[in-house]
């Protein structure tokens, strides 16, 4: 997995083969597809660990003692920060996002369903403590979050508003606290 | 333009040369260029005609006599089904729009800026009217809803979304229209 990901890493999924990569790695392709049945199967494994980062980044943040108001307004920060760093320094995993995005490979799935998760707490612990409004069916606010979420992670669109991405989550997070407010 | 249009429409933007096109015509390339200085120059008054059409609707929308609430909620309805018809119905005028994101083509800012200007009339207005809240500053909230339209309309987000993209488009305006409670 370490060296599948370094390979990616550094050549990029699309113009890698197994063979390309068994031989970097010096092994049999033999030998890998008794691990992994694809290509696919390969960068499946490393985009879940790269958005699993992110996921375990955003899982500190909401067990932080703060407003929920708060934690939620830092989630799109830290969304839309991990998402650029993912762009500028990591480009070959950005690609193979975009791969899993335009593919629907679960990774991306589990991504939104670990995300919606968050959500689901957050507003949950907000309503609890009547910090956010409670006349809304919850699971309808929390799927509303997390498509506005899309806009902080989704390749493609970081990569059409590079110049202003934070400035964008934060009037994002704005819009979606007023939309909370009981 | 129409037969640029008609031809862009067959055989997709970008497998069609200038020359395929002033064949397909019975023009010489020599005379297209008196016209447009670039193949892309053609494809963004194709992209420009067709998401012209869209604002046009919207703006239909805005002139309807009913709350800036209902009308709101109508257009995230009609811009769904507009940008999801040019994927349905106009796979390859859908294609160039796709280009023209990517690409950040001049007619993708100014539909952007028109559709900035729809919302800044029904946000006025209903602020005006006292349907919306007027602490916010009124452009932070117009860019704001500006970015979950695109949630609606990115050529890419649609295809991520096709099974439910009007069901996705009325929970957010939903979400948008609790934001925008006084």
């Amino acid at each position: 997995m370490n060296a599948a990901n370094e390979h990616f890493r550094r050549y990029g999924y699309n113009k890698t083969t197994v063979a390309d990569l068994a031989r970097a790695i010096g092994l049999s392709t033999a030998y890998i597809y008794k691990f992994f049945e694809s290509k696919q199967a390969i960068g499946e494994a490393v985009s879940a660990a790269a958005l699993g980062r992110i996921i375990a980044e955003l899982q500190k943040i909401v067990v932080q003692k703060k407003s929920a108001a708060e934690r939620l307004r830092a989630i799109y920060q830290r969304l839309t920060r991990e998402s650029a760093a993912l762009f500028f320094n990591e480009r070959k995993l950005h690609e193979i996002v975009i791969t899993a995005c335009s593919e629907a490979w679960r990774p991306i799935s589990d991504y939104e369903e670990a995300m919606l998760g968050l959500i689901r707490e957050l507003v949950a612990e907000g309503r609890e403590k009547g910090e956010f409004e409670r006349k809304t069916p919850i699971e309808e606010t929390c799927r509303a979050i997390l498509q506005t979420m899309e806009l902080c992670w989704s390749p493609r669109l970081l990569e059409r508003h590079l110049d202003d991405l934070e400035e964008r989550a934060a009037v994002m997070a704005n819009l979606v606290l007023r939309s909370l407010a009981p």
